[in-house]
């Protein structure tokens, strides 16, 4: 007889089954009651800041055996309910949420999607399960799973690399999901990497020093973004250490404006530094800064601790080590506050006693040249860069080279990167990959497990990119504007290999250009005689167009960059190579999905909140 | 507790649980008692037999208010079970099956799955929901049903064209389908449209007559594959007609073998037609049968009568129309049975009172040409035929025609074949749409519901090709390993406009092999002065090279073949014109599909054979 009346419409079905399956649910509710996976210090071992201001935070956990991530949501100041999601690049259209609203007698607790339009429609399968819900001193806490990968063709699907995160605030009780109108509603996005890597922590040596390098009483500046420049200087006359973890610093209060920080080294042919304390894009910074670009260390919001792999070190000091330090510390004030104090920075754990081997950095992609470029109004363009066998046969040890942690690179257009190990021409291996990649959120993830390169392996790096918004040609370059795709791969143990990086052959995008020139009016192009650029700026962009210099990127010969630490090529003639071919690609991991239990659609779940925890 | 006991093991699961869940199935069946939905004359009105000696034979029919297909299944000697199932291509590998199946004391039936390898798995979701069992004297009668469209993305969606149904049948008794080996059994394939269009049957006319053009007394050959020719005449000095109805005759007890039929008008041209019965592929067939081209009347397996629509026939008899016409009739016969005799053939329904509007039929597609090639070793090759708006101007009425049927038709390598109707640029309507089309399978359809074509109206057809089997370029031509591209559209009222088709512009075809021929080794392309199949023939075929002429031929301006009854051009320029434009596709209709019930993974429902009929 429940079932008849839940068969009726959806607005009665929303108000009427709710009470009538209350007390399934309740019992629902203690059944699934709370245990936490894998625990690691605390049950949740990972946090961000939601919004700004900090009145929510998620704290999470996975568990790899369940295939489940657990989220925590602290609310500090409730109104009528919060909106929790994640979609493609946060937006909130197409996006897969988890709602807690409250009618103003009731709570209720649903999975609902958004369509094209962003309309809010509760799922019919509820993969968002609630676990607990309970009003603390600080807030609310909101507890629940989610599967990795539901069997829901409307749910986002959990992946390793970045996730965008989204949220808004109910500040009115609502009668309906359907009434809410997201467009309306404050919030916004954050992104976070939610699966983080399973990998054992090494103990830290009993002789370890810290430096802190920090950007001492930095007043945020009251603008949305702002890149915080600081030169930062070695103990006098350190001698080579390793730093085997580093990890934030981050002032108390600042948590949800502190967005990513990196130390970089400077040149050490550089003898002097000037001290700088400023905006990185200001005027007044000193031209010698632009010398300090070699990554050290890199965290971004809701990363952990970097530590290195137990026999693995990163030198600092000695003789060819620059003692200048750059940081960046990137303020993310879109409410701009003002006057707010800040001295965040990173916390290097370094020893004397040097570990077995030295960390290395090697940077993977495509050449920084304009010969590769995004045509305008693409959806989905993907530029691919190689490693080639010819370049790993000749730089790398025997026994090979051990990949343990990547950072991903591009410019604005950049939306998802990836490193693909090819042995003897069969992919056997993601080294890292990013479907969501922002260039907003760039980390050094350590990865899952260990890579190993070999002698002979090649590495492909392709970068896909988003130009819908554009009119004019992206060409490769350093500019903002211009784009890059690189995957600065941490290995060990260092080699002399810094740069394994191609780009097409110039001679094959020529006859590119002599043809589409030629394929409508028959004039007879100038090409080789002005710069590329210039050359891509007067392609009469089409689908044709565009499809043919895929085509051609994908088959031309390409120019390889194989080079040493001294920016000088290993020996040989690295012109017109071919490109690596790839006979047999990676076995899609089959689509393994967990089914949630199953509602009628429309139904949700009550919420009982409880003043004390339960189950923890 | 049972439900503890089902999360053991697989093998555990497959036996005990199937007991411990026997009664509350036996509820389920009960209360999923059959009711036929919309019954058309028998509850089951579609018919065709599964293998060529007619042990199985497959009833249906279709719910469109429920998206369901309800199946009844006939097997005259069943030993330990059957599967039925429905894959891309026929083929066992990812192949979606109902499995019915007996360990030598229970009948057991199932949802199951097959995996690349062609590996049985039951299926987490039960999408095949057995309706009844019960022995007859005929053997025993298994219904089931199935939604369109199931939610689990290993299930087949039922689409509304071909769809390649097979069966294996179980010869010895087993104890769980893992067991099940599908490359060692019996069995086949057998190609249906299921869903057959809901369309009003108008009644036919008091002064109805009958012509039945059969083909007397063959003897079938004991090959597998024979075309039949016979030369049937009309009623002497015959005056106009119309044809209002057509159906199959087919000799009792050969209805497993007498695959599809067509009746082809002669070229009123000539004469005499010599009569003639033999394969069409004889020696001794006389050329001049090659003049009887034009299509009729066409059946094929499982199809119904084809009714026209009330007010309107199709043309014969009178001073213009042969006295002549052929019948083809497609013999297959696997089990190359010798002896057998057969007098099947197509029975026409004409009236001396003729209609209001006369049928035509408008052949659209691509110009039987070799500019149009497919390059070797392609999965996936899709080409286009344009009817302009240019055309459509000048040849349509201002009230437009009125589409209420289509044939396919592509030669071996078509996989795909789809009309679209573009108005102002715009795609609004699919005029008809096969996704697992098949040369083996050519039915003339009627439409779901008729598609109105105004002047200025752009139809775009396109047909996917796969070529993956063959190491040479397929060209545009007539021969069986040449391709064509084709939508015969049946419409009214009668214009002159016969044929509209197009194909690329020769020049820049010619820019395309200059192009090709000179990206590698700047060789000079002899090109224009050899035939164009030579010039495709000496293409280096690569990704790169199909590529650039799949962008070519969606880039480049056509030749367009806008054609009256007499193969003359409607007046105008037909070369160079430009590609139609298309700036708004067909909104993808919303994923729509149903959940069925939701088993633990492995779990089967136990069948109770009744020897009589419940429930109908």
């Amino acid at each position: 007889m429940r079932d008849s009346q839940c068969r009726q419409s959806l607005r009665l079905r929303e108000t009427i089954c709710i009470y009538l399956t209350t007390l399934l649910i309740i019992l629902g509710v203690l059944v699934s009651s709370f245990n936490p996976p894998n625990p690691r210090h605390s049950p949740f071992p990972y946090r961000v800041p939601l919004d700004p201001q900090g009145v929510a935070e998620l704290d999470w956990n996975v568990s790899y055996s369940q295939e489940v991530v657990y989220f925590r949501l602290l609310i500090r100041q409730l109104k009528f309910g919060i909106i929790f999601g994640m979609s493609d690049r946060g937006d909130i259209q197409n996006a897969d949420l988890a709602v807690l609203w409250s009618d103003g007698q009731n709570s209720y607790f649903g999975d609902a999607w958004t369509d094209e339009e962003a309309r809010i429609h509760l799922d019919t399968q509820q993969d968002y399960q609630l676990v607990d819900a309970h009003q603390s001193a600080q807030g609310l806490y909101l507890t629940f799973k989610r599967p990795f990968n539901t069997c829901d063709q409307r749910d986002y699907i959990i992946e390793g690399g970045t996730v965008h995160l989204l949220y808004r605030f109910l500040n009115r009780p609502i009668t309906s999901v359907k009434s809410i109108d997201l467009k309306e509603m404050p919030g916004g996005l954050q992104r976070v990497q939610l699966l983080k890597p399973m990998i054992h922590t090494p103990p830290l040596p009993s002789d370890i020093k810290v430096l802190e390098v920090l950007a001492p009483n930095v007043t945020i500046p009251d603008q949305e973004t702002t890149y915080w420049c600081y030169i930062s200087t070695l103990p006098h006359h350190l001698p080579v250490h390793h730093i085997v973890m580093y990890e934030p610093v981050i002032t108390k209060g600042n948590e949800a404006i502190v967005h990513h920080m990196e130390v970089f080294q400077c040149a050490p042919e550089l003898d002097r530094i000037p001290s700088y304390s400023g905006p990185c894009d200001s005027r007044m910074k000193p031209p010698r800064l632009n010398f300090c670009r070699h990554v050290l260390a890199a965290w971004a919001m809701g990363a952990q601790p970097f530590h290195y792999p137990k026999d693995v070190g990163l030198m600092i000091g000695g003789a060819n080590f620059s003692k200048y330090l750059r940081l960046e510390v990137h303020y993310h004030n879109p409410l701009r506050l003002s006057g707010r104090l800040d001295s965040s920075g990173i916390r290097l754990f370094y020893t004397p006693t040097l570990r077995k081997f030295n960390a290395g950095i090697l940077e993977l992609g495509l050449v920084y040249t304009p010969v590769m470029a995004i045509p305008p109004g693409e959806a989905s363009f993907e530029l691919s860069g190689y490693c080639t066998s010819r370049c790993t046969e000749q730089s790398l040890p025997e026994d090979g080279i051990h990949i343990f942690a990547s950072q991903l690179h591009t410019h604005l257009a950049g939306t998802k990167v990836k490193t693909i190990l090819v042995q003897g021409g069969v992919e056997v291996d993601i080294v890292n990959v990013d479907e969501h990649y922002s260039t907003h959120f760039q980390e050094i993830r350590l990865l899952q497990k260990e890579i190993t390169v070999k002698p002979g392996d090649v590495l492909i790096t392709s970068c896909t990119y988003n130009t819908e918004d554009r009119s004019h040609v992206t060409v490769g370059g350093f500019g903002i504007n211009e784009e890059m795709c690189v995957n600065y791969i941490h290995y060990y143990p260092q080699t002399q290999l810094e740069l394994c990086k191609s780009a097409v052959d110039i001679n094959y995008l020529q006859k590119y250009f002599t043809f589409i020139n030629r394929i409508d009016d028959d004039r007879i192009c100038s090409c080789p005689q002005v710069p590329v650029t210039q050359q891509f700026e007067a392609v009469p962009w089409s689908p044709f167009s565009s499809q043919v210099l895929k085509a051609m990127y994908d088959f031309a010969p390409i120019s390889v960059h194989c080079n040493k630490s001294s920016a000088v090529s290993f020996p040989g003639n690295w012109e017109g190579q071919p490109l690596p071919q790839v006979t047999a690609a990676l076995a899609k991991s089959r689509d393994h999905c967990q089914r949630s239990s199953h509602m009628a659609p429309g139904e949700a779940t009550v919420v009982q909140l409880t003043a004390n925890k339960p189950g923890e």
